[in-house]
């Protein structure tokens, strides 16, 4: 039986600032990204996210990103490699100390900090170190096809890859980036097919029409507006009809 | 055999910014509170410092404060005892994630932390659900006859009394503060031979004159300019002598 | 003819947070306090909240607050008096380079920052000394019948006394604290019909029952609930049926 | 009369932290670029520089840059021209509010915004419009021969051309990157008759041999090791001889 984990960004209020909705999202998910301080979440928002998440039986992990709350993490940084590693190293453990028996699930790198490691091989592998220092046997969630998953492969870590349901892909496994004309599918029927398509046959048929290999451990999903909510729901019925298991 | 520690707060550099002189520090003590990035210390600095911390044979513990870096951790913050507990874990757990082994040797607040702790029962246990969440063997270093001990022992967690050589003691064994006359005595033979006295008889005489009883796990020093170096050596010295063993 | 002010807190928002809907409030005021950065607010949203008042013939005030985004504001700290007149030249001049012709209308302090000022005179004085560096001449809101009044008139600042139309008063002028029962109005027409009273009389009757002189130069609104928003509504149309004028 | 003007940035410390030794550099310079909190600096640094500037009769320039104290604005970061600009006034003005007549004497952008800003006309335009809105008349110290300078001209601003006496310049007129062998320059002598020659030639040897036009309005000196300062006071006696005016 296949198994597929639907994960989500949680935890990104900060002291008096609400984003997202977790407790509706909770219910539609396996697995959680939660924000580690630093572009998002703060100790209280993080020891809540983790209580909610296990009331919902969702698996929890470290969502680390730049030091950058001002950009929500979506900025581009020029920090060294020593200063990923140490600031990876950081954010994970610093989530891991509010799980009960401090076993974090996966640990996923968020927005620009994923987005740059999925192209840059050496910044990757500085995430891995500072993955490798908090637990060396915890699987990181990358992009599929990216140089994170690369980086995680060449450094020992167990690693799942992620798809994007809803975005057109290139022909070399890459994302087409959002600028570009047709980037983003929004019809929930065709984005759970294709989904679908993916898990069952470790492919993608690609913008330009290739078939791209693509292995789908975990898909990412959101829940901050209702069309996204209607497109988790879609894929979740048209994955148990298939017979696929949705678990972390 | 009698043993004390000495302790010394380190890794309190930011960024750009340098504070105090470790690799001159660390020879002179057993183990180390090492700021965790909230009133000091960065992920890169609290890497660094383990490291040079281990290099040494110092013990490596935690060293939590207000989220205030531009006060030190020095200023009081109205927070609430849900909001203390979660940044100390958060802290507490983040430094741990440096540590090879992941095994801290202590916890001790920083500032006006540790000292609204000292007097104020419910915060002190709120500090002490923030260790325990992390790991709830590892001892904690509170102001000798505090309430900090008190909810220490209350919530079970192992604890260590730190004594200030250099400070005057009042008859119900707090600190003289420093705003008061004779509130800190300077002279490093006479501080030696006071701190022995502590150590073997468990008691020190109060600036009013009566012999206050007073356990000496640990024994805060500084390193930060020369007349408090010289009182660190003056007192191993003496200890020495003393056949006192000085060790985390 | 009487006029009042009507001001409520703006431009709260932070980075990719919101709080509040200023586009909804600022048709039922006459003035604005701009959050400044510190506890609220960033330089977009400054630039933006600045622009939007301007369109809605909204006058625009600084606001500034404690450097504690977590506790937005809301958590005393314990700040030296040169570090809080500092920290309020800062905010206030931050705020005055955002408005094209770089003339603040007033300053009002936030959150705790106000209400410790409302006690503290020295603190209050403090906070004085922070406008008048950067503008003698600008109007400061304070509590009616609190230390920051007296400050700002011993600094020779122009004062404004705000009042608050849904909270109780205690005999001495102050406000009932809010653990108090009885210390929130929630009657929009008894809250209106309060308000049109001090504004007419220059007294209002306290909690205990004694008639207390209050000076009401401007009157603090909230639009961030239906609730908040029905009593605006309802003291503008009490106040236009009484022939007050509401203006900043 | 040839006048030129030496700055250097001021104002660097944060807190409890000290960098640099301002009251020994004042003395040697005669502009001042004074930190405004986000890379560096607080408001009470602020205060007291703009104070230890004038008592040296040093101008007062503000000196923004990336919101980034862990990096010191040494890290670029991905923000937008509108996020620039906004930062930009924000950092301005604050300054500003510190000057007892409110009166800056220049901009200069910090570390990594700089070096950015000399490479990239929109972003350098976007800095221009973030002083602007403070005030259109305040001149802007750009890198000679950069597209700050070329981006201060299109908008108005009055600009003032820097030059780096002990850097290599390339054929183009850039500077030639730190990486590169030769990039500085070390001897006292031989950097203060370079300088001179700028000055009084209007033009540079590039380090291929090819003469460069170079406008010097001012140029840029370090204060913060002996080597440093050793360089400003062989380039003051070199111009003092040569009859160059040294002044703001």
């Amino acid at each position: 039986m296949i198994t597929v984990d639907f994960n989500s960004d949680l935890g990104e209020s900060f002291g008096n600032y609400t984003i997202g909705d977790d407790a509706m999202v909770l219910p539609m998910i396996t697995s959680a990204n939660v924000a580690c301080g630093f572009h998002a979440g703060d100790p209280d928002v993080m020891a809540k996210t983790v209580t909610l998440a296990q009331q919902n039986q969702v698996a929890v992990g470290a969502h680390p990103g730049y030091p950058d709350l001002a950009g929500f993490g979506r900025r581009k940084m020029a920090m060294s490699h020593q200063e990923v590693a140490d600031m990876v190293t950081y954010q994970v453990a610093a989530l891991q100390g509010f799980l009960p028996n401090h076993h974090l699930h996966h640990v996923k790198p968020h927005g620009a900090l994923y987005n740059a490691a999925a192209k840059d091989f050496e910044l990757a592998l500085a995430i891995c170190e500072g993955i490798k220092r908090v637990d060396p046997s915890v699987p990181l969630y990358g992009l599929a096809n990216s140089e994170l998953i690369r980086a995680g492969q060449r450094s020992g870590l167990p690693v799942r890859s992620e798809v994007f349901a809803d975005r057109a892909y290139q022909a070399d496994g890459s994302l087409v980036p959002r600028s570009q004309m047709g980037a983003v599918l929004t019809d929930p029927q065709q984005v759970a097919q294709r989904a679908l398509t993916m898990v069952t046959t470790g492919t993608v048929t690609a913008i330009t029409g290739e078939t791209v290999k693509i292995v789908v451990d975990t898909i990412c999903v959101h829940g901050d507006n209702a069309a996204a909510r209607q497109l988790v729901t879609t894929m979740r019925a048209v994955f148990d009809d298939a017979g696929i298991n949705i678990h972390a």
